[in-house]
């Protein structure tokens, strides 16, 4: 039997994330600011390996954000690090190479590899079909339909934050109007807040003012009816048993959750079968000990 | 070797359609007025059977208008049909018995078969991922992702139809608001030109009227918008290769299908890769063939 170790990478716009993971479990892990260029994560990533002591047979599973082609697992496009058409896998290959160690590659969108730790030692385990919804700055996704995840023809499957909540509507970060986003990311709460009284807040200290300021409140009652049908869709579209809550805001609004699972439960009614909602449980590990797991 | 016939079966809310497929075509079917309970239904099929000469082992694909459980195969509610639990494989199994057929018996929603005929052997073929959207009275659709019917976890994958296009909408015969049905069904389009114009047309008529008749225009102009969001809906969230569609609207309205193609892809950019979208080809018989391959 040859040693086996695995690590996961989660890149991030800020940060970069190496660890290693052993039994589902992030053990032992490494964070750094991104660095700009591929090669500079790629190095970024090798040392951290490095340093976490990989040796032998290494496998090594990246999370990265923007979109991976799910045939080539080149990084398309990713708007957060300003990197277009990037083999990641063979500038971390050789960036390991350089310092001695030989890996095995995988690399998967953040989201998506988020959704599927989720999915096998979080909030979906025990599922066959998950949506995971991820509310911070923006709005990410991913989907889990039949025990696998559903990359989609050119790695846009789960993408829920860019489905369109109303034609001709708020203009959203990706350029396109009226996306789930432009009304319930963090950053569209925050803009919007900020349209009404002229204060920059973030989206969880509005969450905190709402029973006292008439503006947050309106706020963040628009957020979760539209959260709620953006949890509709999903039902119609793809009709998955369980959905996953997570993301920073989620995370630091309390009760944001419930009161979005309540809002879609009254939307779906007595005909359908309403998906459970529940809090994702792998907090800032999920993309990199989901991550690792791809790499199996 | 044993000789095994294949048969196909569609009980839609008027017309109950059985026929014998071989090298997957229709060589002969028999169609007539749907019967109103499930056990005479069950009888139309089986003696539609021994009419078509089966005998020996004998194979059967049911696609039936209404939600089936993904689990049991039961019909959990139909409303088109107005039934509700029925064990619709039980009822079958049993009239078949009573001419002396013994069955093998499939039961999948009407509109998931034809979406599955389109997808072995139609407009679908050659692709791994395509969501159909059949536009009729209704709206209704299904999804192959990785080769595979996408069921749902409670028999409603892909009722596209009923996603919210509009919060707090118009309403829908679902019972719910905003649904992307109640904006560019058959039976919508109709309402609104009605609404509009006092004259009630089909939505066929209302198509060819476009050129002169300014209020057929605008109810098109809206219902090829909510078609081309739906189709953008389906982008981000599932992000199939092609997009089928069909149904007796867009059969009739020539140049329909075109048009929600271009509006679609006007809104989705540069960033995103869309989907083809095809017309279906299968026409009437895609519910009757895809059923039978799904009893393979």
């Amino acid at each position: 039997m040859s040693r086996e170790m695995l690590f996961g990478a989660d890149i991030g716009a800020s940060h970069i994330r190496v660890g290693r993971v052993v039994a589902e479990r992030v053990v032992q892990k490494i964070e750094e600011t991104t660095g700009r260029s591929p090669q500079a994560a790629a190095r970024q990533i090798a040392d951290a390996l490095l340093e976490l002591r990989a040796s032998g047979m290494v496998r090594l599973g990246i999370g990265c954000a923007g979109r991976v082609c799910p045939q080539t697992g080149r990084v398309v496009f990713s708007p957060n690090l300003g990197w277009r058409d990037v083999d990641l896998a063979f500038e971390v290959v050789r960036a390991a190479a350089e310092v001695g160690l030989e890996l095995l590659v995988t690399v998967e969108n953040d989201v998506n590899a988020g959704v599927w730790g989720e999915f096998r030692c979080g909030a979906g385990r025990g599922t066959r079909n998950i949506a995971g919804v991820f509310v911070g700055t923006g709005i990410g996704g991913g989907l889990v339909i039949g025990g696998k995840l559903l990359r989609g023809a050119s790695g846009g499957g789960g993408e829920v934050g860019h489905a369109p909540f109303e034609a001709e509507g708020a203009r959203c970060a990706c350029g396109r109007r009226g996306c789930f986003e432009a009304y319930a990311g963090g950053w569209a709460v925050e803009a919007r807040y900020e349209r009404m009284t002229g204060r920059r807040l973030k989206a969880s200290e509005i969450w905190a003012r709402r029973g006292s300021d008439p503006s947050a409140a309106e706020v963040w009652s628009k957020a979760i009816e539209v959260l709620a049908h953006l949890l509709l869709m999903l039902s119609a579209v793809v009709d998955v048993e369980r959905v996953v809550l997570g993301g920073g805001v989620v995370e630091r609004c309390n009760g944001l959750a419930d009161e979005v699972a309540a809002a879609y439960k009254g939307l779906v009614g007595d005909d359908w079968d309403a998906a459970d909602v529940v809090a994702a449980q792998l907090k800032g590990d999920a993309t990199l000990v989901g991550a690792a797991l791809l790499a199996l």
